[in-house]
């Protein structure tokens, strides 16, 4: 029987990888990535466990990735994963939260490979450590998304939009109508990591790998 | 400066911690965790770090507990912590996610001990992996809760609700009508995990360190 671990590396701090994680890759035979030509940052975030091992970078066309791409993804790494031995698939954050992995999971289900899943720290999960930021106390609700409509803020108490680069001024100002704090997290436990909460800086920034959470304010 | 990290320390499978979480918890002086009577997970997640260290076990009544209650925790913590050293106040799960760590933090705020979080895994996340449950693709909402509604269920693709041990009969009946398959998972990653998707078996089940995840079905 073949296996992959689907692998979390987290939001990018080597630190927050598990300790699963890294036994699972060292102990790899194959290290599947996604290809995002230029960096890498699965792959860097776990570099110090990788040593000589056979790494397969997966393409996966920039903007609309079509099922096609993840059969013939799924088809590479089953050929790589030889009988009786592992291969490991990395996704930063957790590979159940908005990744490639679900769909290749899903490949998988239909031929004979096992598939086991080690979670990762999430990027909003760091973020809220890194802002200090409660998710949710007794009670609330809490809501991730990665596309914003202002109805969303009506019935939860803390939200997170993950890739903001657009609409960030619609945001911030359903935020400020609906009684919300908010706060930007731009590189998340990397080395250019800022935490912003000016609605100017917010608006000016312009880094890809960011997310905003925002906390209706509680009555004292 | 005295220094306090709230650590968290994920749902119990002691090889989800993180690299950071058995760094700090190493290096610290005093260890505090919430006093659960009988059990205690965080601390046992973490038995083989802690070594001769101090433990300072928090009491917090059962039920309500009151804003005095915590002020007198970060009393507590705020003597037990020497000047120039720090300690780690362990958390199951995430320490942003309902965790008593997130009124301790608002306490300390008051005083000048510095604060710092190392995310954890969260438990609905390390459910999703077990139940190889996707959280969330390209476009999705996903909500966390900890008290349903059905209503909850019109504007989200996937829902958690964490301490499941009420209403589950409810909770499924909206599931079945609104379209959401759903997977009951008991003791996430601890010796007697279960993943459970039979309506019966999940009514049946009387486990208080349980929640359940709904997806709503996708047309092919």
């Amino acid at each position: 029987m073949k296996k992959l671990y689907g692998v979390g590396t987290g939001p990018g701090d080597k630190e927050l990888l598990t300790l699963k994680a890294v036994k699972v890759i060292e102990g790899a035979k194959v290290i599947f990535a996604p290809n995002n030509k230029g960096k890498n940052m699965a792959l860097d975030t776990v570099k110090d466990y990788i040593h000589n091992k056979k790494v397969v970078l997966l393409d996966f066309p920039m903007g609309e990735v079509k099922m096609d791409d993840y059969t013939k993804a799924a088809k590479i790494i089953y050929k790589e994963i030889s009988d009786e031995e592992y291969g490991v698939f990395l996704t930063i954050g957790d590979p159940m939260i908005y990744s490639t992995f679900i769909y290749i999971m899903e490949e998988l289900e239909k031929t004979d490979v096992e598939v086991e899943i080690v979670s990762g720290i999430p990027s909003f999960i760091a973020g809220a450590a890194k802002s200090k930021t409660p998710i949710t106390i007794k009670k609330d609700r809490f809501l991730l998304c990665d596309e914003f409509q202002e109805e969303m803020l009506d019935n939860v108490d803390s939200i997170c939009i993950l890739k903001t680069l657009k609409d960030k001024e619609d945001i911030l100002d359903s935020f400020e109508k609906k009684n919300f704090i908010y706060k930007y997290i731009k590189r998340c436990t990397l080395e250019d990591e800022k935490v912003l909460m000016d609605r100017k800086a917010i608006v000016e920034d312009k880094d890809y790998i960011s997310l905003i959470i925002g906390r209706r304010k509680k009555d004292d």
